[in-house]
């Protein structure tokens, strides 16, 4: 008999794939589901829109076994930071849910609890809840963060159109190695900034690496993608391979309409003198397709394989 | 050098204690932090006040490894369910986050979500979005659930007095051995009519056992406890330390002024004429204390004993 398929055969993105196909239609108050950065759920009688998100860090794949945990705290709620940021939105409550070893000292786990409060504290969020529960396994914390934002600045992965132009903030690649995922600063204040000022038709924040989510967001805008592969914003010793493919980045991926670009440039200056906004590419006409992902080294981070 | 102290040592209720003491003082929009059944956060401008829940299933803690994972998917989301069902609210949005074994047949994740799914559409839920990732351990699937109720009508754990009259829904016990852990209905229209007519001062869902989590109600309304141990509602073949301390039952506890009882009595049985109502004991005056858990033979579950 043949062996099953398993996640590892099929690949993160089939996975969610297949997963999403599953679920009912959403019903008429869903703004946005399952395939973008968050959820976006309407308010009654508001003109504000909710966004919803949860992530999970793992031990051993997040981050090490021996890392100090106020780090891996800190990572955990700010990577969904950064989703709500990549909306354009402001995080409000949060949820923690661990598994742990009953095995484990008291004091890694208050070291992470430290983190994740540092990280709310710094971001205004109020931690409002959670679970504790046991594994044999290794440690497993998952964050659910809500945050808002008004429905006429709401930004999705989907607004892309061919001839927008493709920018990313900051410096790509080298984030594990450095150990810039465990202290990132998620772009919070940018991602508001740009939505308030609607200058992005699309926006998502970089995790698996820009060559493995600009397709995401091309598809997602059902758009194909050039990049401008000579241009790639490369943190200090970063190969452009590495810029594209190493992850972890939490970096805004913005597309801006071409007519847009000029004074985004300007603005963006002013306001954010200190922070890179770099071209990378632009959306195209779907038929052009994506640019292979053979031709990279690292092709980008994908879970299950 | 001494071993540092370990989660198994503290036990789960010392360990929530030392993580809720370290979380930030809510802001003034959380009605309820952690330690309650579900947050509940204020929406602007509204008469609504949002709950938001989120909970764990792990494999081979909560369910056993060769367990059709249609029903594990169940009973991952209604335990969220009956959480918002205890504060009398009204789910509306979920998230579900996965941490799985890359070599996991993608048949079995699919039958997850069926449940997931199933469980979902029976109460009128949308699953708006989550998160795969890999982990080297046992299956984690965490839910993350959003709800509301009417402000005047939230209920929540801390609301008891003494001389109030403790009831429970159902039947106790057995729920690990016979199996409805896995195919329980949360107690949802139930915790919503209590709400809508006032009945309840405090209210909780049983989950680790009435022995574990009635002195929880009773410490968070400041009050003592007495049971009335031979009046506990067993189920078949149940002997009352198992009704007491067998946990996963997902019923209601109430607590309930004396003076409202007779009315609750009769028109719980108009409404609900095939739920058994029971009175299992009353809260007290503080310094009375609480009935030594080790009376009890199995003294409910604790997640890190």
């Amino acid at each position: 008999m043949a062996s099953p398929l398993t996640l590892q055969d099929l690949g993160e993105d089939a996975v969610v794939q297949g997963l999403v196909e599953m679920l009912p239609t959403g019903a008429f108050d869903v703004l946005r589901g399952p395939g973008d950065d968050c959820a976006a759920v309407t308010i009654p009688e508001s003109c504000r829109v909710q966004l919803l998100k949860a992530d999970s860090v793992v031990e051993g794949i997040h981050f090490e076994p021996d890392e100090d945990m106020k780090r891996v705290g800190w990572k955990a709620l700010c990577r969904a930071i950064s989703d709500i940021a990549a909306m354009g939105g402001i995080p409000k409550h949060a949820l923690v849910t661990i598994a742990a070893n009953p095995k484990m000292p008291w004091g890694r786990l208050e070291r992470l609890y430290l983190g994740i409060t540092k990280a709310a504290q710094h971001h205004s969020i109020s931690v409002v809840g959670g679970e504790t529960g046991k594994t044999c396994g290794p440690l497993v914390c998952s964050i659910f963060l809500s945050g808002s934002i008004a429905a006429k600045d709401l930004v999705s992965r989907s607004g892309g159109r061919p001839g927008d132009v493709l920018f990313v903030t900051g410096l790509l690649g080298g984030s594990l190695a450095n150990g810039k995922h465990l202290d990132f600063e998620p772009r919070l204040k940018e991602g508001q900034w740009l939505a308030e000022h609607h200058f992005p038709s699309a926006m998502m924040d970089l995790s698996d690496g820009l060559a493995m989510d600009a397709p995401r967001l091309a598809r997602a805008s059902g758009c194909g993608l050039d990049f401008a592969t000579n241009n790639i914003p490369c943190a200090p010793g970063c190969s452009w391979e590495q810029a594209m493919g190493d992850g972890e980045d939490f970096e805004l991926l913005i597309a801006v309409p071409a007519a847009k670009v000029e004074s985004l440039n300007q603005e963006w200056k002013e306001a954010f003198p200190n922070v890179l906004l770099t071209k990378v590419g632009c959306l195209t006409e779907p038929d052009r397709g994506y640019l292979p992902r053979e031709i990279f080294t690292e092709g980008g981070y994908d879970h299950f394989q």
